[in-house]
């Protein structure tokens, strides 16, 4: 997967004279994550959202950026910790304080997308919304951007939940998979089937089955619905949520100081709800859920080796960022804040340095830098968390 | 080669009680290494020498600490260069400032050991030179202080350069071999031979050749042999350097101000002479070399690599100094002076980190380290060197 991350020359032209920039779309992007899995250039106020590790744009400002052929920064909306609250807009310094819906406490996806859903459907009674994470890379953003309007158009005709099926690239067991079912309807041009099924994460024989099948794309977490849809649809199955939900009054709390960690309203909600998924909470028991496959160098960096999957090697295949001097040395990934890095004779590291703490990972053990993060907490070591 | 670097418990009295600690043997320390090799670590102004890098204390301090039973400070000479000589003066306190031999410029062993060999026999007619590597880690220092003595003894009493040789343990490519001829005698119950021939570094069937005859030892750069009688072989095989060294009055230029670069005529004869080493200027041209087998855990710490040969790793092959997470990594060096250093999934590799600089290497191309150093140098990047 070495899909060059900038789309160079195709245009989203047609996207503007087919009318598909709805003003009624929204984009809601989700940016909880802890980023734990990128240490020791994330840490707990500077997740791997907040961080320009894929470009020199941090992944927030690519996601946004990348909307914007489609959906301008007036209805952009970002969910978000009172810890990243700050970072967040200054990054984003084209949205509103009242754009960025503040958790007090993260509680997975389903609480944070319902929130987002009463937020948008107050601003916009008609609004789609298009759900999606904020630390991911997109090889072909206009083939990205075409499916979203696809499904936009999609999701303002018809009652359902839709979700961007990736196509997949190999028998990953890492992600969780989407079972298509019969053709549900065409919209834009493309077709969209019925979910069938979603499954967990596979083993390799059960990933090689799906890959062979050509009935499964990966679940990448990208949804688009009406905000009123999927608001029912937790009332359904998340009767709880949509109760403590319903507490809220999202154009009264804003108007008082923002849907901030302060808001006391919100605090108080959100110390009763209990975490859970979308995907979980209400996708897998929703019969309304729809998938559009995709194939638009989709990759969620879910390690430093997934970055250098996503990064245009030099001749050694080396990606080098920062300082560095590299010596004998073939398919590393380097990315120094600061000190300089000399590598003599390695091959498949991932060194990361910052002023404080210097990571060096064998990249097919990337996955494992979680360990070094519980280490230092077992240790104490916030300063380096 | 495993060796403990200290000698817990054998103890010196034998040398005192037999009366060997000769009140006419001094030590000669060579202080002038460039330590290109240790970089990060090491630089222009702190060489391998002047690091803890093996213990707690620096290599110079544990070379004179290892002569302590046998030579007291008061009969310790350093021959080090000026960019060096405070600190070197810092480390050994017990050191008058004139005894410290300070070169204008490096010119090899031959003029460093000929200085040193005039400044000893201006202070001492008899005196017997141990002319000792100051950058050098010795396993079993008693061992090594035992042939030091005998070795006193016999060139106390002939007119002979005794060189140290070290029994190999391994056919090592990486070091010159000396040949053994003819028993020439016996001190202090070591029997010494004739030296047959000096040798090169050897290719790998060659060394192993060596390893086998038993008559083969390693060129450890340590000997021992009387102030004129070294006086005396370079008078004859390096005439040149002999006549310069005779424009120099060490009693007048040490009365003035020590022997430091300052010294106008020091400074006048440096630039005049030719870099030469002892072992070839005269050593290998000389009929009266003999040398002294001794089996004392030497290691030249002649690399990262090395370096992680003499110290005792812990349960999982590492050696760890500084502030270090190990995740799942085997058999790695790691030295911090700063920077937090985490590993995960990595063998065999060693990580130095400083403020400035981190240096991730395999530890078979530990040698390699000088290619940084000079690619630094061909960047300009004297900050950093």
């Amino acid at each position: 997967m070495n899909e060059p991350l900038h789309n160079g020359g195709r245009s989203d032209e047609h996207l503007r004279r087919e009318g598909r920039g709805d003003e009624h779309l929204h984009g809601v992007i989700l940016a909880g994550g802890l980023g734990t899995r990128f240490w020791p250039l994330s840490n707990r106020r500077r997740p791997k959202q907040l961080l320009p590790i894929v470009s020199k744009r941090t992944m927030i400002q690519e996601t946004a950026e990348r909307l914007a052929p489609l959906i301008p920064p007036s209805r952009i909306w970002v969910v978000t910790g009172a810890d990243q609250a700050d970072e967040v807009a200054r990054q984003l310094p084209a949205l509103d304080r009242s754009q960025l819906l503040i958790e007090p406490v993260g509680r997975n996806t389903a609480p944070a997308i319902g929130l987002a859903a009463m937020q948008v459907a107050a601003s916009d009674p008609q609004a789609v919304m298009a759900v999606l994470p904020a630390d991911h890379a997109i090889g072909d953003p206009t083939a990205f951007r075409t499916a979203l309007a696809a499904a936009a158009e999609a999701a303002a005709a018809e009652p359902v939940l839709v979700t961007l099926g990736i196509a997949p690239t190999r028998a990953e067991t890492g992600y969780g998979y989407i079972e298509s079912g019969q053709v549900a309807g065409t919209f834009a041009g493309r077709k969209f089937h019925r979910v069938a099924a979603f499954h967990e994460k596979p083993d390799r024989s059960t990933a090689e089955r799906y890959i062979e099948s050509g009935r499964y794309a990966w679940n990448a977490g990208i949804f688009v619905w009406r905000a009123s849809v999927i608001l029912d649809q937790i009332g359904a199955h998340l009767p709880d949520l949509a109760r403590i939900l319903a507490t809220l009054d999202p154009a009264g709390d804003k108007k008082a100081e923002g849907m901030t960690a302060a808001g006391p309203a919100l605090a108080a909600a959100y110390a009763r709800i209990t975490p859970i998924s979308i995907d979980y909470g209400v996708l897998e028991r929703s019969s309304h859920v729809w998938v559009l496959a995709v194939d638009c160098g989709w990759n969620d960096i879910g390690s430093w080796a997934a970055l250098y999957d996503v990064r245009a090697p030099d001749s050694a295949g080396n990606v080098l960022t920062g300082d560095v001097v590299a010596v004998g040395s073939e398919r590393a990934l380097v990315h120094t804040e600061g000190p300089l890095v000399a590598l003599v004779g390695v091959e498949d590291v991932v060194v990361i340095a910052t002023s404080g703490a210097v990571l060096v990972c064998a990249r097919e053990h990337a996955q494992e830098v979680r360990k070094v993060v519980e280490e230092l907490e077992r240790r104490g070591r916030t300063d380096l968390l």
